[in-house]
Order: structure tokens, then sequence, then C-alpha cells
């Protein structure tokens, strides 16, 4: 099974617990989890800032062999470039495009 | 690809993000998508109102082609009728029942 | 169709508006549903306490045939025990686990 975790809440608790949600899912051994992957966009982009409140558990879950994208229109939007980003953290065309294709391959949804 | 965006916060940024991420998915090149649809329920049915707060980007996403749905158990709960909608809205008998068939219709889910 | 419904926002009215939903669905004629589920974590476990805030929503829905389940990692978390909870509240390993596995079965998601 695959699962695909939509960051967009500004708020850095709800950041933090959709983070752990995810870390958990990879401990949950009553599923088989195949691949998860975090899709961030607008306000929930700033745990994947290089240095942003959360990083630190953006790199944990890069380092578990999760995968974590961020919106390219919303890095426009807020001035960011990719370097100002945690490094391996992928872009996408669009978070809701990559959400899209995601599903369409099977993945669930979940936003926290 | 389809994809339906749930529109229930009551926060007017949160409603603006949401329309744009509707926006922005029929401008993503790099994936294909064949029908975008808007259901809307609970707070988040104040950009549907004629002159309500967003309502403007609502119209033009109407004009883009995507199909904009709201709640009547919502209706009903706020005292609205369709006349106080804007033009093209169209109803569904619960925002729920709207969701659950259009994702076994193979519809992704975005909840902004 | 089976629909399961997201639990996990800590504001009351969210969490009474996510339940009302829920019902709503049932009472939907326009589509077949033949299952309905929600899981609660995070602070959206609070309508699942014995006596908490929207329990009587809670039972209410578990008296119409539809599952409560409850995140055991959130029981942990707030040092809850099974016992602390409405009766017939299921608990399973993880939320994101659960999720997960229905979606793969082919329910819908929703999360108010």
């Amino acid at each position: 099974m695959q699962t695909v975790f939509h960051l967009i809440a500004g708020d850095p608790d709800q950041q933090k617990t959709a983070l752990t949600i995810a870390e958990n899912l990879t401990q949950d051994e009553s599923v088989e989890i195949d691949d998860v992957a975090i899709v961030a966009q607008g306000d929930g982009i700033e745990p994947l800032k290089a240095g942003g409140n959360g990083s630190d558990m953006v790199e944990s879950l890069l380092d578990d062999g999760i995968s974590v994208k961020a919106c390219s229109n919303t890095l426009d939007l807020k001035d960011l470039a990719e370097s100002d980003l945690v490094a391996d953290v992928e872009t996408v065309p669009s978070g809701g495009g990559e959400l899209t294709r995601l599903q369409s391959e099977g993945y669930a949804y979940i936003r926290p």
C-alpha cells in the first residue's frame, strides 16, 4: 500500500502532528506500506525550508526513505528557490497535480 | 485524471488558497486533467454565495469549466436558497454523498 | 459505496460538523452507502472519550451502525486507556495505517 500526506496547514502544531502521523505509519506493522510521500504547499511549506520550524522532522523522514515534494507554485509565490529547501526535497509543478497523479496510481490520501 | 476539491473551511484565506489550488491544477501541463469539481459545505459555502467573499474566484472557475456544487443540507441549515448562489453553481443532496460518489468514480480528493 | 471520515481537528465546532456530515451521509438516499467508518486521532479523539464533548453524537453514530476507531498512538500520547472511550469504539494500531487500509479497500476519504 502507498500513502500520500498533504501538508498545507500553517499552524506549527498541526504540521508536527502531520509529520508524526507520517512517521507512525512507517512503524505500523499491521499494514504493508510500500511507499510514503509528502506533498507540501501553501503555508505547509515551512517545515521543508532549510532551518524552518519542523525541518528536523522532515530531514528525519527523508532519512527513513519518505519522499518529500514541494509545490513550485508555492515556491514562486513565497519567492523561495529550491536551494532554500532541505536537501533532497523534490519540487513538483503543482501540489494539486502531484496529489491527483499519486491518487490515480493508487496512493491513499491523508490530510492531517 | 479527475479531481474533486472539498471546500469546508470557514477561514477566507484558506478558502482563497483552496480556489487558487484548483485553478493552478487546470494550468499544470504535467498531468492530464479531464475534470475538476468543487464540493462546498459548512462554512466553505461562503464563496459560492452571490456577492460572497471569494465569489469572483468561483465565477472565474465556473468560466474555466470547473463544476461547483453546494451541499443542500448546508443551504437548509444556513437558510439559503439556490437563488442566493452564484449562477451555474449546482446543488447536491449532501456534500458527503457527492464526495463519496465522485471518489467511487475515480476522482482524486483534495482537501486544502 | 463506502466512506471513511478522518476526525483530527481539535476545534469542537469542526468536530461536530464532521460528525453531522457523517450522519447526513447515512440519510442521503441518492447514494448507496454500504459502510461508514470514522477514524479519530490527535485532538480529534475528544468526542470518542466517554463523557467527552460531542460523545453523545458518537454514541448516536455507533447506534446507527457506523464504526468508530481510535488511533492507539494517540491514546498512548494522551495517556488514555480503551476503557476511557465510549463503549463500542474500536482501537487501531495507527490512524494513518487504518486510513490507508480502508482506502486501499475502496473507501472514499473525507476530511471535514
